[in-house]
């Protein structure tokens, strides 16, 4: 199964694919049951529920819709750095021995297709191709071996980082929160439809067409299962939550010289299974 | 003026003082403005009548209510490490030359009065006491002579961390985001009570009555208006946002040996001109 969630002629509407193409309700209509976020929230028979009433909402034609976000407003989008390998190196770090965490806050996410926003102050602006996780089920010390069945499904991000600012202090927090930095979709893949933890899959970051990167996600250090678990060591998760399981080598800031997005470029993020996610870059407006 | 948020015999309710006492309105009852992000969000006439429904509320006794975070799930926790030149120096570090920025998320906060919670995997539990900022009006790229007219108002914070875990990996995420460490409150109080920007008030820590850490609000490197001013550069800045605007020397971390907080000890932050924030620490269940 897959949902997205879009806008389209000023209404935002959450669809989900079907035999027959994308189905959709609209905010404000009846069964119309909240972002990806909430529908993944959403136990057994009330999901079930919510799934039906989209396949019998209206068509929508998804080459011609903004896509947003699948999720809105996450209480959580926790992001792993430094989780493959070869990316820790690159970046003049030792592979970590416990998952190296950040937080990104809602403002700075975009859907497929919207720009990626180059802003005022750097043009170091780098892309970082990832794997995301949306949970269907929170918990506090979660056994890994049950961790799995707390994941509602996957999608894509693009973890764009202002590297300047990312390593102005010893937290890289505003560096991965400028607006429009975030990209984030197309559209959530259900966890039934993926290997278990989302491992072998073929993940490839383009910029103009050019391979920038290409790892499978089983080069991840923590895989999602063992980060679900040490993070609800400390944390108590809560469905709608999202992870972001980190970037493979190749990203800009570590070429020789370094390669980064500006006005003009096209981002590309695809995971073999789940799709590919979009994005032309812009500058900010001054 | 004064806001808190607080549970009674299982109701939710937010509370003004009066010159009477507190006046409340329960959750789910005309008149219940939300928690006191959603009332800094409201603009001047929509303001001025959900206080004034408070204002015409029911009567609560303080001293029998449960304290809650004044602020449910803020849409961003921004928090400031290294702000005050002898608590860099304390931590070996630089004081910085641009805001060290975390994020924590609400999983972790508790109310005035709530316990702090040791984890079972830590016994570096750690006390930092600061100055919180509510958010009233949200934007980007602020200049920093009208950052204060975006201030709703000013709170206490204790910034539990977990050193150990902190000191893990680069970045501090997990070791501020505990559950039950992040200590939030008692209330809020509007900024035209206090000097522009909180200046000049004293901060003090004290675990089991003695005092930790003291410092006047003066001696922060990033004041308020700055702090906006940069943040706003990178970040669009929302009405209910809350910023944490980092702690003074004297950390337990620091000491020789540590002072670590344990259960049975009571830690409380005092800002003149705001109040005392008292929260007892206790074990997490095994």
């Amino acid at each position: 199964m897959r949902l997205m969630r879009f806008e389209q002629a000023g209404r935002i509407g959450v669809a989900v694919e079907t035999e027959a193409g994308w189905r959709a309700r609209y905010e404000g209509e009846p069964g119309f049951p909240g972002d990806v976020g909430a529908i993944a929230a959403l136990s057994g028979q009330q999901r079930v529920a919510a799934i039906e009433a989209l396949q019998s909402g209206v068509a929508v034609d998804a080459t011609t819709v903004s896509f947003l976000p699948p999720c809105a407003s996450p209480g959580k989008i926790i992001c792993l750095g430094l989780n493959y390998r070869d990316h820790a190196h690159e970046f003049d770090f030792k592979p970590p021995s416990y998952p190296t965490l950040f937080a990104r806050f809602a403002t700075s996410l975009i859907g497929h297709g919207q720009p990626l926003v180059r802003p005022r102050v750097s043009t170091d602006f780098d892309y970082e191709g990832e794997m995301a996780v949306i949970l269907g089920r929170g918990g506090r010390h979660i056994d890994e071996a049950a961790a799995l069945s707390h994941v509602f499904g996957y999608t894509i991000f693009n973890d764009g980082s202002i590297r300047d600012y990312q390593m102005r202090t010893p937290q890289w927090t505003v560096g991965k929160n400028f607006d429009g930095t975030g990209a984030f979709g197309p559209w959530v893949v259900s966890a039934d439809e993926l290997p278990p933890g989302g491992v072998g899959l073929m993940l490839e970051t383009r910029l103009n067409g050019e391979v920038m990167q290409r790892a499978s996600t089983s080069d991840m250090i923590f895989g999602v299962a063992q980060t679900i678990a040490l993070l609800s060591e400390a944390i108590t998760l809560d469905a709608g939550d999202v992870l972001v399981m980190g970037t493979p080598s190749g990203v800009g800031y570590a070429r020789k010289p370094p390669v980064y997005m500006k006005a003009g470029d096209v981002c590309e993020v695809a995971i073999e299974r789940i799709g590919t996610l979009r994005n032309p870059v812009v500058d900010e407006p001054m």
